[in-house]
C-alpha cells in the first residue's frame, strides 16, 4: 500500500521532471550502460540459455550460457544421453517471469551509488527495503511482523548459524545441542559443524531427544522447517522449547497453500525462493525478542558487517514489482503456483502408473492467499523407491539417467530421493521424460 | 487505495507516451529506469549530499541524505557547533571521482540478470571478475597473482575468520594462537573472539609471543597489516611462522608507495579501500597453498554460499573502469593519491606548529606504480597528545569538537587517537578547521 504510493510519488516526481524538460529526455550518463544490457540480453540462445553482462568473453563478446543439456554458441544443440539433473534447489522457475517484467524489473546502479558503510537504517539495513519486506509478508498473509525485527543477511544461509548463536546459553556449563527432524537441509548440520563453539554443537535428529530429560534443560536449539525441505510437509517444533528457529524459505504461495500467517518466535525466509534470485543472497530473519535481535545483529556486523547494499536496492525493486502487481493479472504467486502444481500434477500421474516408485502424500488444502483450495504445488518430490532390491533409490535413479539428491543427504532412508520441481523447464521436461521411460519399463518388466 | 492505483496506471501510461517518443535509440526494457535513476541522481543536495534510489521516501520522492554536520532538505544548512567526524574508515574520498565518470561506470541489471546459483568459475565465483582482478594486481604492480588461487568474500571482514579457520591446524591437541601487533584493527580481535572454536582462539598482541617457546611450535597464526591500520606503516611477520594472514587492504597507491608485489602466501584486499565501494561489501584473498585455499573455499560456500553476484557484476565494471583510464588523465590511483596526499600534507603543517600533539613519521618512498618518489598519504592520521595532563587523546580531541577513534581500540595506549583521511571533503575540512582552532589554542596559552 505504502509502496505504491511510494512508486506513485515517484512516478509523479519523474513525470514531472520530463514534463518540464520536453522535447529533450534526461537519459544521459545511463544511456550506454542501457545500451549494453539490451544488447547483451538480444544476443539469441535458442530460448535454451541467455548471456549475461559479465558472461565469458569470447571474441569480446559474453557467451550465451546454456541450460542442462543444451550447448552449441546458441545452446540450441540437445546433448544425447545427458543426464535429467533433478539435483538443486536452483530457482529459475521463475526467471521468465522477470523476463516478462523487463521494464517494471531493471534497476540502473550509478557508479557512486551508495558507497558509504552507512545505509538509511541502523545496521546497515535498508529502511525502504526493511518496509516493504513488511509490506510483502501483510499482502501474502504468511507471517506476521508487526511489533517485530528484521535482520538481513547473505541468504538465510548467513542466518542459520547467526540464530544459533544469538540463541546460545552465555555462560552455559555444556554447549547448547542444535537438532533439526529428519529428513532435514544439510547445511544446518554442516554449517554447525563448521562454527561449532564452545557454546553449541550438532547433535542429530530432534526425535532421539523428544523423552530425553534433558530437553527439559531447554537448552537445545531446534531448527523447524515448513514446509519442510524436502518433503513439503507443513512442521511444528517437537520439542516445544524455546529456542525454535522457523525456516520458512518455502512458505510462500509458490509452494504451499497458506492456512495462516506464521506468528513464531524466530522466522527465516530468503529471497531464492520468492523472487527466485539465488544469486542475490539476501535473506531475514524475523525475531520477536530483542535480545535474540542484538545478537544475531552483532553476528552480522562482525562476520560480514551487513549484506551488499547493492543486493539490497536489486532486492528493493523486486519487491515493488512483486507488490504493484500482487493478486493481478501478473502476479508472481499466480506464476510460481501454477509452474509448480503443473509440474507436481506431471510428476504425480507419471508415478501413480508405478509399483515401483512412491512420492510423498500431499492434499489440496484452503489457501487464504489464493482465498480458495489449492492442489499441491510442491519446490521438492519426494520420491521413495518400493521395491524390495532397489535400497538405493538415488543410484536407481542415476541408472536412469536421472541426478537426484539423495536421501542419506537429508539423514533420511537412502530408499528415498529428491527430484528438483523449481529448475528450468528444460530440466523439469528431461526429469518427466525420464522418469516416464523409466516407469514404463515396469510395463515391459510385468509382461 | 484504488484510487490512487487508479491514477497511478493513468500516469504510468502517460509516462510511457512520452518516453516512447523518444525518436533515436535501441533502448526499450531498460529505459525507464534509467530515466529514474537519472532523475533521482539529479536531486539538487547543495554539494553535501546526494539522493539514492533507494532513499527514504518523503511524499514519494528520495531524500537527500547529507554529509556529517549538513542539514535541510537539500543539504545546504551547515550545523552549528556539530563535531568533525573523523571517526570511520569510510571511503568517500573515492566518491567525485565515479562521479566524473558516470558513463563508463554505470550498470543496468535485469529483472532476471543471473539469478542461478551458479556462476561461470567454481564456488560462486564470476570468471571474468577474477581475471579483471588479477589484471589489476598486475596493472599496479601491487601483488603477485600469477599461479595463485583466488577466494571471494563479503568484505575483506569475511575472509578474516575464512582464513584463520582455513589456517588453523585439524586435530591439534590444543586451539591455535591468532595475534596481531598492536596498534591493530579491532576486528580481528573481535571476530576471532565471536566464532572462537575449539580450533583456535584470540591471544592478543603478537610481541608477547615473540620469545615464548610455543611461537617455535608454529601454532600461530598471524594478522600482519600493511599498510598498518591505523598508522600507516609497512611492516612484516614478527613471529615469522607458516601462518602468516597478510591483510593489505591498504596496499593501493591511494595510501602507499609500492616498493615491490607483494608475494606472501596469504594476501587480503577489499574493494572498500581501492574502489571505494564500502557498501557492497567485496573483498578477496589471495593464497598460495591449495589446501588453505580449499578450506577457505568451503567455509563461504558453508557461511553464505559465495558473495553476491550483483555485487560481482558491478565491481566487475569499476575494475574495468580502472584498468581502461590506468596512469591516464582519469586515473583512480593519480585522483586517489593526490586527495590523501593533500589532506595528510594540511593535517602536518597545523599540527607542525603544535607542541601539544605530533602525528607518525612518514617519509617519501619511490614507489613502483608513480615510477618516483612520493609523498606520504595515509589513510589515517595516528595522533599522539604529548603533554602529560592529556593521558586520553579521543577526549582531548572530544572536547574540541572532534570525534576520533581512541588508541584502546587498537590495543594502544589511550594517548593515541586516530583519525580519518578518507571521508568526505567535509568531513576533511571541518576536522582541519577545529585542529586548527585547537592548535592555535596552544599561542595563545603559551602567552
Amino acid at each position: 500500500m505504502g509502496g505504491a504510493k511510494g512508486s506513485y510519488g515517484q512516478l509523479l516526481l519523474l513525470f514531472s521532471l520530463f514534463l518540464s524538460r520536453r522535447p529533450q529526455l534526461t537519459i544521459s550518463w545511463s544511456e550506454s550502460a542501457a545500451a549494453e544490457a539490451e544488447a547483451i540480453a538480444a544476443i539469441p540462445c535458442s530460448g535454451h540459455g541467455r548471456a549475461y553482462l559479465d558472461g565469458i568473453l569470447v571474441d569480446g563478446v559474453p557467451t550465451c550460457e546454456c541450460n542442462t543439456c543444451y550447448a552449441g554458441a546458441d545452446c540450441s544443440q540437445l546433448l544425447p544421453d545427458c543426464p535429467a539433473d533433478a539435483d538443486s534447489g536452483d530457482p529459475l522457475f521463475l526467471e521468465p517471469y522477470w523476463q516478462q517484467h523487463a521494464a517494471s524489473s531493471a534497476v540502473v546502479f550509478s557508479g557512486w551509488h551508495r558507497m558509504s558503510y552507512r545505509t538509511t537504517g541502523d545496521y546497515f539495513i535498508s529502511v525502504e527495503l526493511e518496509k516493504h519486506i513488511r509490506l510483502l509478508h501483510e499482502a501474502v498473509g504468511n507471517a506476521v511482523t508487526d511489533g517485530r525485527f528484521i535482520v538481513f543477511g547473505s541468504g538465510s544461509t548467513q542466518l542459520l548459524n547467526a540464530l544459533v548463536y544469538a540463541l546460545s546459553p552465555e555462560n552455559a556449563s555444556t554447549p547448547a545441542s542444535v537438532v533439526a527432524t529428519a529428513p532435514y537441509y544439510a547445511l544446518y548440520k554442516l554449517q554447525t559443524d563448521l562454527f561449532d563453539r564452545r557454546e553449541y554443537e550438532w547433535k542429530g535428529v530432534t526425535s532421539k531427544w523428544v523423552n530425553a530429560s534433558v530437553a527439559s534443560m531447554g537448552n537445545f536449539i531446534e531448527f523447524v522447517t515448513s514446509p519442510n525441505n524436502p518433503d513439503g510437509r507443513l512442521l511444528q517444533s517437537v520439542l516445544g522449547g524455546s529456542s525454535v528457529i522457523y525456516d520458512h524459505a518455502y512458505y510462500w504461495p509458490h509452494f504451499t497453500a497458506i492456512p495462516a500467517p506464521a506468528d513464531e518466535d524466530v522466522m527465516i525466509f530468503t529471497a531464492s525462493k520468492v523472487t527466485g534470485h539465488a544469486s542475490s543472497r539476501f535473506g531475514w530473519a524475523v525475531i520477536k525478542d530483542e535480545k535474540v535481535y542484538q545478537k544475531a545483529t552483532e553476528y552480522m556486523q562482525l562476520n560480514t558487517m551487513g549484506v551488499s547494499r547493492d543486493t539490497q536496492l536489486r532486492v528493493l525493486k523486486l519487491v515493488k514489482v512483486m507488490l504493484a502487481e500482487m493478486r493481478g493479472e501478473g502476479g508472481i504467486f499466480e506464476f510460481g503456483h501454477k509452474t509448480t502444481r503443473e509440474r507436481w500434477s506431471k510428476l504425480s500421474k507419471v508415478i501413480s502408473s508405478s509399483n515401483r516408485f512412491s512420492l510423498q502424500q500431499l492434499s489440496p488444502l484452503y489457501c487464504t492467499y489464493f482465498k480458495k483450495i489449492i492442489d499441491p504445488s510442491p519446490a521438492y518430490a519426494w520420491l521413495k523407491c518400493e521395491m524390495e532390491g532397489d535400497v538405493d533409490c538415488s543410484a536407481v535413479l542415476r541408472e536412469a539417467g536421472i541426478i537426484s539428491r539423495a536421501g542419506a543427504v537429508f539423514e533420511a532412508s537412502s530408499r528415498y530421493a529428491r527430484l528438483s520441481l523449481i529448475k528450468t523447464q528444460d530440466d523439469v521436461d528431461l526429469l518427466l521424460q525420464r522418469m516416464e521411460a523409466l516407469v514404463s519399463k515396469e510395463d515391459v518388466a510385468s509382461f
